[in-house]
């Protein structure tokens, strides 16, 4: 199968089935133009309440991208893309919009990061797919939440801005290849959720277990299995406890910093 | 402008521009097939490690509509559309996995919830997407999250697996209004985040707050700005933090259960 973007005319169920993630880019830039147009198209995606609570900032410049790099431990992509977009929960701007109009905002609880994660995600999620379908490779990197009060000191972000995912992108050097997905009786139900037997495990891990790159990372680690790679290697406990507990510092000042509070 | 999907050939940036949520459904139901290969291709959108920490429950008879849609607070469209997707977290896949294969997963923790929450929002939209892109429309249910516990009694759900967001779909019946968004520059910032400044706030609500449907809010509910009607009415912060606590609650839960307790 072809890339989504040698796959003209567009069509959507193509593109859907053969995107990938790009992680290696040409050293040709995107058109600040084109950027900002993919931005704008994106903030059309569904948002709670039409609230919009997110920004993203866009680095583009040399220096910029050397002081995120490390906070994304040096993934390559962060120096080599054309443009690498932070997108935030964005609390600050209603907040501040409130402080100007004479209204008490509420929005310093749980409910209210939870407005502003999915309005963030569904936002980077329509720019991903806008950008692909114009040919555009993206990366998102997932190392946002680890460090994200290191992130939100090189972005200047104020209280209430929270860093969520990054999208490195640029146009694609190479074609990666297709990455595999469980089939889809694995990930619907109907009606009610049905527990996973033992046999079904087998069953819809099956196909991934049988790559070649699945064996590939077994033997490299020196595991017995594929999810030992996961659970041990990829995914560990203790990585995921350390960056749980800086997280939770950062988000509990979030949760307890009242909307009225001088800053 | 015209919605998109009477904009054939499929434009993506006209499509972007255009889409809107739509409420209200025609009884003409979706095929059960063109429904699943939606869901099949969504689950290419990207995932943290391609471990698709998501499940999504599909209710389509009447019986499961109406005992859902109360903990939707009575929104007609949970009864009038075609099918009630609910897009929920799932750890419990993963960790049942690990089990059938001799790995001890650390799951039960923040980073973890955040990964699941990030693969099923981006999953969420991506079939939000391909579900307009074909003509159908959609709309998001904010009130997951406040009835989170609800639902997961109402859908079966074992531990580790959270209802997040829910997508009603149909046929759409009539044509809804264009919302409207804040200018780009509102949300996109150049290589750091600038605060806002009261005149900032003014310049890039005014549209917003010059709309002949903002005028009806302030009018209907007595107040005298649109952020008084959003702060005070639409998202009140005692609404706010009763939903919070409950749901912090749930997730507490979540975040304590070991993986590898018996259920």
């Amino acid at each position: 199968m072809t890339l989504p973007f040698d796959n003209r005319p567009f069509d959507i169920d193509t593109y859907a089935l053969c995107r990938r993630t790009v992680r290696q880019y040409s050293s040709k830039e995107i058109p600040d133009e084109l950027l900002d147009r993919l931005i704008e198209e994106a903030s059309h995606a569904p948002t709670t309440g039409n609230m919009q609570l997110y920004s993203v900032i866009v680095t583009r410049d040399a220096e910029g991208k050397k002081t995120l790099a490390p906070l994304h431990f040096n993934q390559p992509q962060v120096e080599s893309c054309s443009a690498v977009l932070t997108f935030c929960v964005d609390i600050n701007r209603f907040v501040r919009w409130c402080e100007v109009n004479d209204a008490k905002p509420g929005f310093d609880n749980l409910q209210a990061l939870l407005y502003g994660i999915l309005d963030t995600a569904l936002f980077a999620q329509q720019f991903n797919t806008l950008a692909e379908a114009h040919g555009l490779g993206c990366c998102y990197l997932g190392t946002t939440t680890f460090t994200a009060p290191e992130i939100a000191k090189a972005l200047n972000l104020p209280p209430r801005v929270i860093p969520l995912s990054t999208i490195t992108v640029g146009y694609p050097e190479g074609e990666p290849q297709l990455s595999d997905r469980l089939p889809l009786d694995a990930i619907r139900h109907r009606g009610s959720y049905r527990q996973y037997s033992d046999a079904d495990i087998k069953r819809i891990y099956a196909e991934k277990e049988a790559l070649e790159e699945s064996a590939r990372f077994i033997k490299e680690n020196a595991k017995q299995t594929l999810a030992q790679v996961y659970a041990d290697v990829r995914y560990p406990k203790e990585m995921n406890e350390t960056y749980s507990a800086s997280l939770a510092k950062f988000l509990k000042d979030f949760l307890t910093t009242p909307d009225n509070a001088e800053e």
